[in-house]
């Protein structure tokens, strides 16, 4: 039996609620040898007090030595084995841009370029056209109609679109149209699985008619589309773990994946504290709360080590508005470490925290990468965290008799 | 999605280079309550600074409390599952007297034995045999000449051997001819499973011209053939993770083993100061380098606790050779442990460390198995190592967008 499975099969109503407090690439490294992690070196007395009442680990997103992008660090922080659902990469791109996904859509990245008189590529980035350009160019796709699908083409940023079909019996195995050189043509769409036939044949008709409207483009006259992707069959929250669900994030990609696990997105807040106003303006109405955090993330990946601090000490800082509303269970925790050093996503354990009244005490006195290495949750597969947050909430019933 | 395709599919080229070190059943237990390990009894001032500055932890060979022989200790370390991947008593034994098998062939390990008048066992171990008796029987048995199918007799030690079949469709799915008693006659090769009929047949002839080359043998006048077995098919290291890899090994098991999996067996080497120099000289050809150490195994399985120690200590004088080549990423391992007090191999976890600029400190200032348990790797399976190595070398893509 999977997890997912088990989960369902023990789930027990409750009153309890919990709050997973998500802090984007939370982990990091030391400038240098025998330094400090940005985590170290915050100022953290909200975290450092209550990793003393918590339990405290570090999270494997996917597996050791794996990177996961946001997609699949999200979706084990949510229960998922990562390895097991994957968002393809046209899902992925729809869902960044806030487009929500039906069943039968199939979603695709495009790419703008520029194409010689003999059709073949010579800018694979459209002359960098910026997007104020590139926006119109999207707005005269909206013209394409083919019979039977629906089409939405939707704006990125720069040369980069989101093209979605929605249409009975549409399938995501369609090969990528980029040759991924310039000097040749872009390639006609083709069915990677017999399954996906009509859809490459959708994709071809949007590939003819687009090749019309923009043949007079000076720098976006041609275009590619990449990673062809249904919408991720995931069980919702709802289904999985009985939890209503809220999701409260400021940046659309994290919206999206909540909205893939069926959680509901609440408010429109802009800013930690805003988004710490919605979650206590919603409170009675949900059992589950997602907090999106991104600048630990951001800040590590433009490698600026003391803003990253900064932006844990923000974080630090919000922490007793979350307590005020008293959650049965806190956690704390990364979808991926996001070394400054590194200015990337990386493959370190996160550094994770669980706060709630049944745990046991692991005697830390504070939270950072190296305490939680002695942390009552040791090394744990991200997968597994709802399992202990659904436990420490009393939401879960005994397996077996 | 398994391991091997994962890391395929996220494989990236570099030029950083790897070099795993692997003592031999490296682990080890006091000789007395609360004493001390061979390992921490030995001095290692090399290994305690490279922990010092990488990352350590404890390897799990297969699982909890299973304990590998040395083809399933290795198969974890190069990250193929030793749950999935079995190799055969027969492929092993071959490899171990380094017969290299291809894939047209199946081996099985042959025992002389003494026949009655009547046919039927009674020594099972030829009278004990000595090697130098039983090679020469070994030499008779090359006059065996089977249609469509090439035979090899290799001699091992004493009453064991090695049969080798090559030839097209050939399978591993025969059934021991060893009735594992006296009194009662070897048994018939017959086939377990329907591919291995046509084998079945060949082992049979094999069996009955054998039986006329040797029925004037005093002592090895019958045999049993056991554990019949193809060559497991390894996807090559060169295949998943895109590295071009040496095996410098002193002992020809371990250069099987490597070369199940792929690796070029470097040099002549017979001592680890000849490793080391094999080394520095193919440095520039190789991407991964597998260092081979017998003697912390070997010494462990005489129960002689404190030549381990000696060995251990001989091993850490060894590291400032290799540290001068300046892999970006050395490891340190076991298969498997070697207590001296239990005088075998063990299921205990093995002391592992990782070097690299991308280590996230641990706090760790030495290295030896209970240092380790505090280390930033925590427990790990082995065959999650070398993902961790490609890691650190940034020879992995992310996971996902």
């Amino acid at each position: 039996m999977n997890q997912l499975q088990l989960v369902r099969e023990l789930a027990e109503k409750a009153t309890t609620k919990i709050v997973m407090l998500v802090a984007d690439g939370l982990g990091g490294l030391p400038l240098e040898p025998g330094g400090r992690t940005e985590l170290e070196t915050a100022s953290t007395p909200n975290l450092d007090r209550l990793a003393a009442r918590g339990t405290s680990g570090s999270s494997i997103p996917v597996l050791p030595g794996i990177t996961p992008g946001s997609g699949p660090g999200h979706l084990g922080l949510f229960g998922y084995d990562p390895l097991e659902f994957r968002i393809g990469r046209g899902a992925l791109e729809a869902t960044g841009i806030g487009f929500e996904l039906g069943p039968d859509d199939v979603a695709a990245r495009g790419n703008f370029c520029t194409l010689d008189a003999a059709g073949r590529i010579s800018d694979r980035r459209a002359g960098r056209i910026p997007s104020e350009e590139s926006f119109k160019v999207v707005e005269r796709l909206e013209a394409v109609k083919i019979e039977g699908v629906e089409t939405f083409v939707k704006p990125v940023k720069e040369h980069r679109f989101v093209v979605v079909f929605r249409g009975k019996g549409l399938d995501g195995g369609v090969a990528d149209t980029d040759p991924q050189a310039v000097g040749v043509a872009p390639l006609d769409p083709v069915a990677a699985v017999p399954a996906a036939g009509r859809t490459a044949e959708v994709a071809k008709e949007f590939v003819r008619q687009a090749r019309l409207i923009l043949r007079d483009e000076p720098k976006a006259n041609g275009m590619v589309l990449r990673g062809f992707a249904a919408k991720p069959q995931l069980p919702t929250f709802e289904q999985v773990y009985g939890l209503r669900s809220a999701a409260i994030a400021v940046y659309p990609m994290y919206k999206g994946l909540a909205r893939l696990a069926g959680m509901t997105l609440v408010g429109r807040a802009q800013s930690l504290d805003e988004q710490i106003e919605t979650l206590a303006g919603c409170w009675n109405d949900y059992d589950f709360f997602f907090l999106h955090f991104k600048y630990t993330d951001s800040t590590g990946e433009d490698g600026n080590f003391s803003e990253k601090v900064r932006r844990t000490e923000e974080l630090d800082s919000a922490i007793p508005r979350i307590e005020r509303l008293r959650p049965d269970v806190l956690i704390v925790t990364g979808d991926h470490s996001t070394p400054s050093l590194l200015k990337s996503h990386s493959w370190h354990p996160v550094p994770t925290l669980l706060v709630a009244d049944t745990c046991r005490p692991d005697g830390l006195t504070g939270f950072s990468e190296r305490e939680c290495l002695r942390g009552g949750l040791g090394q744990f597969a991200a997968k597994h965290l709802m399992l202990l947050a659904m436990a420490h909430a009393l939401r879960l019933g005994k397996y077996g008799a």
